[in-house]
């Protein structure tokens, strides 16, 4: 291997609201060398998820803050180019927490070796990676959608939302998505087979929520907060289950906004739960099997908004927040040797 | 019996905001019949309870809303008069949802039997009732609390809050009050054995909670809603638990106040459930049990304020909502024939 140097995206400065591409910078390091246990991989992929951009704060989220000056965090397949790992061997495909960078030394017992026969590679980071599994257990074991229910998601053509419609529709749901164009929306209809999808930018959120869903809500999975919250707190079922996995509608906030009245949670003995999918890796195993089929049998479909070179990461997650993506956001960060 | 006149309390208006005496009205009605399977029964105490500000709303909450010009609705103890229904005779002790009235006709299904010798009359419809089985459910059901852990419970010298704190310490917990008055502190931590009460008149909530809570907050038992609980989910640990009973600030609202930012709930992975006592009447058994036993066993300790006659319960209800109570409200409709 001939290359010597490492580029990155460094957290430069810590944003205020809206992150710019100056919050970030790219930078060159050596090559690093993995340990034992660890291994060194090529980055093939990078994913971009709303999550990153509490870590840009200094105060603690899930977990501890991206420090000034370092690498931006996040999950990567790539390409084991050595190995001090028994587990692993150069040429091994992996997905693990490489971050915004071109290679990443990888913990081996941290790490998953992927074949590419059964899936595509970026399937790893995508439906059938972090946000598919956090779809599965945040729908299936927080809002234990039942048949006939009505299941509403917001961020419906994003990387988690599709997956929570499709799996409540395959347990039987009626599903219904929120998102922010047309275009998203009928992507949601058309291609995933949602029954319904409201376009929060174009009609109001509670009107269009109230047509698509004439029989109540009884499962709202929320990756959003906000104004989608509120009017779906005015439809809810008795029973109602809400799995809170994201208020991206605030990532960007510099104060956080109240939130809604929960006088419908306490008439509707409804539940709300908070849930971070690192917490169920219990239900990995059960996850990959069951959305491996569903991808190979067509009923769990995907689509992904693939940025080109690392350079253009600090873009991409800004239009990431901003909605502009559809589908699961990643970065090409190199070659793809299974997609020649 | 020579008793032929009904003496009842009717809503005669929908308060806008607090209610007044106004709102009610003191009426008479003949003596009323009990239909085969019913019973009638006097009077002797009525539960006065947060919900039922709800009830004199139009809008629809947890069950109907009462008619104008209806009787008032409640628990009540009471003594058979007349019966049809073969569990109950003449001069039996019974309590059953008989309003704000002298006589009921209450359906012989649906009242309970009580024992005065086993424990007072009127503890049927506080610590071994309604309120002492939702602190119960609530707590442990909902809260579920683990030895060790810091439970704070919000209007913590009612007849739920109170109940909440002591089965917490039972249960090998730090429990933590929040209360309206140095009085209902000092019952709180010096008769109910809580460890600590914050007087939420006197001080900052959240500098009175973190004090209390070292440790941080695992389950908080939610009576009121609004600055308690914006307060308490800035203390919250990883997997707390929200049983939410009651939203008593707002019960006077005109307008439904925002509630709580809830990215806390998102980081904490924590849980906020809306609950009713009666949903959970599978339950009952296992609270009469247990409660029973720790009230015999001088563990579950409780009060109550007696108001006298049935013309006081508008005024006894009114001062109920702005907390002027200490310990389960009651009025004594009739004579309570066991504390001659």
């Amino acid at each position: 291997m001939t290359v010597s140097v490492n580029r990155q995206i460094r957290l430069k400065r810590r944003p205020t609201g809206e992150p710019t591409r100056d919050d970030f910078e790219l930078a060159e390091a050596p090559l690093p060398t993995p340990g034992d246990g660890a291994l060194l991989a090529r980055t093939i992929y990078l994913s971009l998820d709303p999550y990153m951009r509490g870590r840009m704060n200094a105060v603690r989220s899930y977990s501890a803050s991206v420090e000034l000056g370092q690498v931006m965090v996040g999950g990567t397949v790539g390409e084991v180019v050595e190995s001090r790992h028994p587990g692993f061997a150069p040429g091994d495909f992996v997905v693990g927490a490489g971050g915004w960078q071109e290679y990443a030394v990888l913990n081996g017992a941290a790490a998953r070796k992927l074949d590419p026969r059964e899936a595509p590679l970026s399937t790893a980071l995508g439906v059938l990676g972090m946000p598919g599994m956090t779809a599965y257990v945040g729908l299936l074991d927080i809002g234990t959608p039942k048949p006939g229910e009505t299941v509403v998601v917001s961020a419906a053509a994003g990387a988690v939302g599709s997956a929570v419609g499709q799996i409540a529709r395959i347990k039987g749901c009626r599903a219904v998505g929120v998102a922010g164009s047309r275009a998203k929306c009928d992507y949601v209809v058309k291609e995933l087979g949602f029954d319904a999808c409201v376009d929060y930018r174009a009609q109001d959120v509670f009107a269009g929520l109230q047509q698509a869903c004439p029989n109540g809500i009884d499962v709202y999975f929320d990756n959003v907060g906000g104004d989608v919250l509120r009017a779906v707190l005015r439809l809810l079922n008795v029973n109602a289950r809400i799995p809170l996995c994201g208020i991206i509608s605030q990532y960007n906030a510099t104060e956080l906004p109240p939130g809604p009245n929960l006088a419908p949670i306490l008439t509707n003995r409804a539940l709300i739960k908070g849930f971070i999918v690192s917490d169920h890796g219990d239900r990995l195993a059960d996850f990959l099997r069951d959305c491996s089929a569903w991808v190979r049998e067509g009923r769990l479909k995907y689509r992904e908004d693939i940025a080109d070179g690392l350079a253009a990461a600090p873009a991409a997650f800004i239009g990431l927040l901003q909605g502009r993506n559809l589908g699961k956001q990643l970065v090409r960060v190199g070659e793809d040797p299974t997609r020649r």
